[in-house]
């Protein structure tokens, strides 16, 4: 619900993809309707020319699509919290996804059977109705999950996140106004580190660097983060110290476990939330997220005041409707998209789906050239998350209870063997993961 | 002086060799006195027609030099176990360098700084004095070692162990007569994976599942291992179950943590003594490398008793003085070196050393065709193990107090920062590490 109320505001709002058809699905029938009234209302109000279609049933709503967006958790964020509970009684904090270099909460990697499932029940749907359909793939995990995409179909998928937008707190933060920052983030999703910064075309890491020595210090005494304020953290300094390059977006609440060991640690790094994923964090994320479906519950049921009034006539800035304005009419433009690496950067093999610039237009995606990473940050993440991703499709695409294990062994907080085997043992027994049961049996 | 032993013997025992010049050289004048002696005397008993030289500056010993055999320890075991004692009283159970897929204990990788100055140093001496000389690498860790040399040097390199002739232990015990098994195993040196195993031109790995399925548990039952039997262990076991293919020689000494956490996982995994790399089963090692010393000692203060009947004359089965031959009388043969990649093995970038069969002769070493290794062999051991070694030579050639940091974050024996902080600190104030001290400031 979150995602389709942007993205409908903005196709709403995009006047050169008027007459399309959008066909709202969802396997919750109480959302859709809330979401297929408001996107009616809406279109009416802002005299959008957009026809809606509402339907539970995916194939159908695949039908004729050129373009798919799949927004989806499989089970939602409750059935993540309740196997984040068993992770935790396992002696797994905050989970046996939430992990070195993915610490980002409702980011599956070795638990996400079902959500893994789910990415390729869609395209496999889509190889067979729509099969010249684009995949704009927004639910995560982006990195896992397209990689395994464009390994395993012959779909065109582009995976999306806003995360590389975290480079305008950062530009406003050391006092530059964002609109004349020029930045290049490259790397793999909420793993993405600025390889170049420019401001009116002059070379400001310097100054950057100028504020890390002289002004963090003094920022971070008058500090008051919200639980989404990461990205001038005391975690993304250090990261940048470490590494050499900033860590934009999402990158910064991962970092490796010496951030993220027990909420004393992440609140030392994080501030007093213990930043994004920490209980506290994401415990006011949820609600966040249950406060805005509230309000679309709320203007959805009383007709007679205008959607516009709650969600105002202005791009959400996501770049989804832009992006298949590029495409279908031809506006060439640079978004950043999750595609498969082929050379653009050095050191990461090619069928691995990387997070880069890329021009889109008509003629589909063209790579630019990016710049190389350096060696410590390929050696100590970049390889180290990739292993990760490939341990979890492994495991995904052979099945076996083994793999799960190994998976586990390389954990930092798995203390013994035992451990291990008791984790995966609940989690299979959890009553929604029956196919993943039976999968790593 | 162990090594020594068995070479001098060994080219005493090669006519075709003989009329050569061996140099002995070592810090400790009276080690050198003593194998000096004992070659003497030997080569006399035996009629060998060889001069030897001894020195105790290095230069000296490779002025001229055709072959050079490195098999020094830096600081000796002595150094290295006070080293490991630090690291315990920190928390690190048989040291910082007895780590996942390395619990071979006096194999260096992170904590070797003294270890891979003494390679380099000899590698710079030899290009400057022998630039033309075989360097065969003897001395551990044979991995770290020779991807460091043949990447910064020109010099011809290559790596030596004696690992890989565990199948023969393999083979007598599941009732195969050794002489006539072939087999291949490839990988890094201590992690090599037997590909292929013939017995008279017949695929043998079936006998070898009948063995582990039927046979290995009444094994156990009577088994009462020495320090040094790991090649038919429950953990070469299981990690053939979780791998695929069987490990060679060393590589079952490791493993991964699963069967190293302590003790007493050791002694489940390992039997009563707890395997080779145990604080039991490596004290009875350095008893018998002392026992051999005494032994060295005792003749040679002791000229009226024949050399040879304590150094019987048969060949010690080292490759060292057989690869000399092949290469300097052109008589082709197969052995087992470590050498750089070069497309041998598939994945693996072709600037890392893997130990594979090639062929020497006159022309040098000639490359043969080896299988691929099983994905999940290269994504769960080959690929971390080759990452610890690049995290190592980075940080070994680019310094600074970090790169030790980002290493131990890395081990699962790491609980915290300050852990990992502490113990780098402890190792870097030993006196031998000084000038390792003054690299990672």
């Amino acid at each position: 619900m979150a995602w389709s109320a942007n993205l409908i505001k903005d196709v709403c709002l995009t006047k050169s993809l008027w007459n399309s058809t959008i066909s709202l699905m969802d396997v919750d029938g109480k959302r859709l309707n809330v979401i297929y009234g408001l996107a009616k209302r809406y279109a009416a109000e802002v005299k959008a020319d957009l026809k809606f279609e509402k339907t539970m049933d995916r194939k159908e709503a695949l039908e004729d699509s050129d373009f798919v967006f799949n927004t989806a958790l499989a089970g939602g964020h409750s059935n993540y919290e309740i196997q984040r509970k068993v992770a935790e009684k396992n002696g797994y904090y905050r989970g046996i996804d939430s992990v070195d270099y993915n610490m980002v909460s409702d980011y599956y990697t070795i638990g996400g059977y079902n959500q893994l499932k789910l990415f390729m029940d869609i395209a496999r749907d889509m190889e067979e109705i729509c099969p010249e359909a684009w995949l704009f793939q927004t639910a995560n995990p982006v990195f896992e999950g397209c990689t395994l995409l464009t390994r395993e179909t012959k779909l065109k998928v582009i995976g999306l996140c806003h995360g590389h937008f975290g480079y305008i707190e950062m530009a406003k933060t050391i006092g530059l106004s964002p609109k004349d920052v020029k930045v290049q983030s490259i790397g793999f999703n909420h793993c993405i580190w600025m390889t170049s910064f420019f401001y009116n075309g002059e070379n400001v890491y310097p100054l950057l660097d100028k504020w890390v020595k002289t002004k963090a210090e003094i920022f971070w005494n008058n500090w008051k983060p919200e639980y989404d304020d990461v990205q001038m953290s005391p975690a993304a300094i250090d990261m940048y110290k470490r590494f050499g390059l900033f860590p934009i977006g999402d990158t910064a609440r991962s970092g490796g476990w010496k951030y993220h060991t027990n909420l004393e640690t992440k609140k030392r790094w994080y501030g007093p939330l213990g930043g994004f994923d920490s209980e506290i964090g994401w415990a006011r994320y949820l609600e966040d997220l249950r406060k805005q479906m509230d309000k679309m519950f709320r203007v959805y049921n009383n007709p007679s005041i205008p959607v516009k009034n709650s969600f105002p006539p202005f791009m959400s800035g996501e770049q989804h409707v832009p992006m298949v304005d590029a495409i279908v009419n031809d506006r060439e433009s640079m978004f950043q998209v999750n595609i498969p690496n082929k050379d653009a950067i050095k050191g990461i093999p090619n069928d691995v789906v990387v997070e880069v610039p890329a021009i889109l237009s008509g003629r589909g995606v063209q790579r630019t050239h990016v710049d190389k990473l350096p060696k410590l940050l390929m050696l100590h993440v970049m390889i180290p998350r990739m292993l990760r991703m490939e341990w979890a499709l492994e495991a995904f695409l052979e099945g076996g209870k083994d793999l799960l294990l190994e998976w586990l062994l390389n954990d930092q907080r798995t203390k013994s063997l035992e451990q291990a085997e008791s984790v995966i043992k609940d989690i299979l027994a959890l009553p929604f993961n029956k196919e993943m049961a039976e999968h790593y049996k």
